[in-house]
């Protein structure tokens, strides 16, 4: 086959995109055939042409003279696609959208951009598509329209870098802690508890109640009381800590919120870490910054972080310039981060008081304009920036008291507790941790305060029946550590490092209020 | 600090269990401390005695005369406890269950079993237990009881040894996956179809609808129609797998079934894999194959499985003898699994008619002493067992009908589907796949007889809708190319993999119809 000669005049428009080199793929799995991906072809350069190669994947665009067809090739496993060049009369069925297999040569290209190209010999059409209705398009799509199908939206090329960003973060993280002999585990997703969600929690009840002799079995009935869907692990990590001493998971916990917001959806993924026999929040810390440091420079060498960087610019607001998201990366990379405590902070926020809309006063919760200031200006707008010892009267029930208040703690009457918020530019919390209170007498006062067990009059008061958590109250009655943890918003660090604008683009099948597609 | 002379005939009657050594524990994360794991410690044997060492851990037993206490302490990193020597006089607050930290001296010890063992300057009661009123004893303990406090069980020595095996078969597949090139994914859990439970699914509603106006909102109107937890991430992984070719994930699903047996939960794992461009049932089978024998010998050199194999012999009928667990991990690490045909393995139990209670016959699904039958006769009783191409009727819509009819078909009138279960001795179905259906007519076809979209006189039916599955034929209307996988029970592996006889047994927090605690 001859290459065309007004090829490159007729070549697609977009921009060949330098791909970042250092991770070699492995090969497909698909032991019946001796394909390789796009990602593998577009690594490929031999000195000679290679005839007899196969390679799979989806019509991205077809382009072409009378004589031959430009297709490009597209499997997911890069941004930039595969350049073939086929016979129009071997054509048929090479449609946008179409799973195909083709059959050729590996030919060095004299154009401009890729090294080589595919001259195919045989074109196998294995899932039809007709490019007239096939609702992915190469033209920008605002990420609203392509909400709309969450089922054919991960086909677009951005959408799969973003499903390999996430493998490879979970197999670093999964490195990182095995390593470090954290034990992952799998905390229960149907819990008993609803201890932080003040009501904005899921119940769990079985479909179909029918099986049951009717009136008999209520809705609440298959687990004999209410159950709810998980807001958080931690309760339970604490649990599985005291018997293997440091723990982590990955795990789905759900929210009812009825918020319509970019940082927020009803289902998504929590890393939480759980460490024992720590002496204090240093520690926990550490790890938290370890970990994300680790996260930042195994990733920023990949194939895959590379497509996110040098993607070429484009017009919609959805995502970053690439150059911001680089320098995400680049400030996740670096050491020491600043640990500054919530008084720091109020007193730095007082001295520029004029800056905010809302006056910073002790007692009261950062601002979204509070923390974006803090990462700014502590974090010079690149590190991450640990904020600590938040006043007892804004955090949780579980959060251990300050044991040794620092200078800048404000006296005994704006009590702290031993905690961090981790803020980073733009999208602020990142992170949340504290040391727990393990001790059982002040848990049992500070859950009587808060009302999450009733009152010292009721007798079951005194176990802490009635609130559910009779068991979390049982783990200090016998031989309970010091101990301490964090939440990482798995996807909500997703969108960080990628830029995405919101969480329901990080996700492949978003779910919020009024919406739960497929 | 000299040994006492009694010691001998006092040290616990337990008998020291050698550890399988080859994988070296890290460092315990702890930064603000220089302490090694209790595991470390039984792996350490430095000829001279060592000062100012400090081991973190929970008090398993002590004994003693009286100017000395010894100590068995565990910390959930080896099922064999470290000994400790402590003065009377130090000892106040050592009781069982306690979280402590001992400085001491890591010594030679003169005595059988244990190289050295810790003699005790300083003992720090980090968290106290009353011993009298301690749930866990070290005497056999029934698994009844013991299911009865989920939140207390982990600290066993065996539930620890549980907790690692299931961390370090996650680490293990996701390195399997990652090394592959299959991409890892987050399915979504709350889900629009209730495809697959005929109706034995829970649905999922707000907990709190007062935040609505009354009146308006009812329970399925946060996401503006039911929605349920998922039983099954299949559909949606076919979605993802359009985007990156091969995928996978370990996620919680969920089934309402009321049913009370060892071998079912309301809520597990299920690891699901999905291949994309593959040519026949040939490279899933070898994907399920390869990963289990991957995940068998990585594992069987750990010092868990260690734990798990050199454990002592005890009287409950919870755990299977050592030796036979040792045949599970020897048989799922051979080659070359036996593969036979449903219909092969009908023929095979017909003529072997009189050893079943149930008549074996084309058609019918196997029962499990069917199973057990040809994973001990096929199998040998130690290699699992692929039986393929099960008959249409007996199996799901979704599978894709054979192709090329072995000679074991028995004509086009019993049509069979490219399917696939894995049969292990004991346990039976261990995994399950198959191609899928990648046309979209005669998934339609299939999915209107089985009425799973109601007729053809309905307009809606022709795409799908009112089935909740009209997303799912999409996939099929744009470049569908042949795929297939498969899923395990991951819980169910790791009960077949650790001898422990049910599955309520090996999942930290079990679920089942009338239990949730916690």
């Amino acid at each position: 086959m001859r290459a065309p000669v007004l090829r490159l005049a007729l070549r697609p428009s977009t921009r060949i995109i330098p791909r970042a080199n250092t991770i070699t793929r492995q090969a497909t799995y698909a032991s019946s055939s001796s394909s390789k991906s796009v990602a593998q072809f577009l690594d490929w350069k031999p000195a000679e042409t290679v005839n007899n190669v196969v390679v799979n994947g989806f019509v991205r665009s077809v382009r072409g003279l009378k004589s031959y067809r430009f297709v490009s090739l597209g499997d997911g496993s890069s941004l930039a696609p595969l350049q073939a060049v086929v016979e129009t009369d071997q054509a048929e069925g090479l449609a946008v959208g179409a799973a195909v297999r083709l059959t050729g040569s590996w030919v060095s290209s004299p154009g401009a951009g890729q090294s080589h190209e595919l001259h195919v010999k045989k074109v196998d059409i294995l899932g039809p598509s007709d490019a007239k209705t096939f609702p992915i398009q190469k033209k920008y799509q605002t990420p609203e329209y392509l909400r709309t199908m969450p089922h054919l939206r991960p086909r677009t090329p951005l959408n799969s870098v973003l499903l390999r960003l996430r493998s490879e973060a979970i197999a670093s993280l999964t490195h990182f802690f095995a390593n470090r002999s954290f034990v992952q585990t799998h905390p229960p997703i149907i819990t008993s508890s609803d201890c932080e969600g003040a009501g904005e929690v899921f119940t769990v009840t079985p479909a179909n109640n029918s099986a049951a002799e009717p009136g008999k079995d209520g809705p609440d009935d298959f687990f004999r009381s209410r159950k709810y869907l998980t807001v958080s692990t931690q309760l339970h990590l604490e649990a599985l800590a005291q018997s293997v001493g440091n723990v982590w998971t990955l795990s789905p916990v759900f929210r009812a919120e009825q918020s319509d917001t970019s940082r927020h959806l009803s289902e998504f993924y929590m890393l939480e870490a759980e460490m024992s026999f720590v002496d204090g929040l240093g520690p926990v810390m550490d790890l938290a910054e370890d970990m994300l440091r680790h996260l930042s420079t195994d990733l920023f060498k990949s194939a895959t972080v590379g497509d996110l960087l040098n993607r070429s610019p484009h017009s919609g607001s959805d995502l970053l310039p690439a150059d911001e998201v680089a320098r995400r990366w680049e400030g996740m990379s670096e050491h020491d981060w600043p640990r500054i405590t919530y008084a720091e902070a109020v007193k730095l926020l007082q001295q520029n008081a004029d800056k905010f809309e809302h006056k910073p006063s002790w007692g009261a919760g950062l601002q979204s304009e509070h923390e974006k200031y803090i990462a700014q200006v502590v974090g010079e707008g690149r590190k991450p920036v640990f904020v600590t010892n938040y006043p007892r009267d804004i955090k949780a029930f579980y959060m251990l008291p300050t044991q040794t208040p620092g200078p800048d703690s404000q006296g005994s009457s704006e009590a702290t507790v031993d905690c961090f918020d981790l803020l980073v530019p733009d999208l602020c919390e990142i992170a949340g941790g504290s040391m727990r209170e393990h001790r059982l007498e002040p848990l049992l006062e500070v859950m009587k305060r808060q009302g999450i067990i009733k009152s010292s009059l009721d007798p079951a008061s005194e176990n802490g029946s009635g609130s559910g958590l009779d068991w979390y109250l049982d783990l200090r009655r016998w031989g309970c550590p010091p101990h301490g943890g964090f939440g990482v918003g798995f996807d909500r660090l997703l969108s960080y490092l990628s830029g995405v604008q919101t969480v329901r683009d990080i996700v492949s099948f978003p779910r919020w209020y009024g919406r739960c597609d497929c």
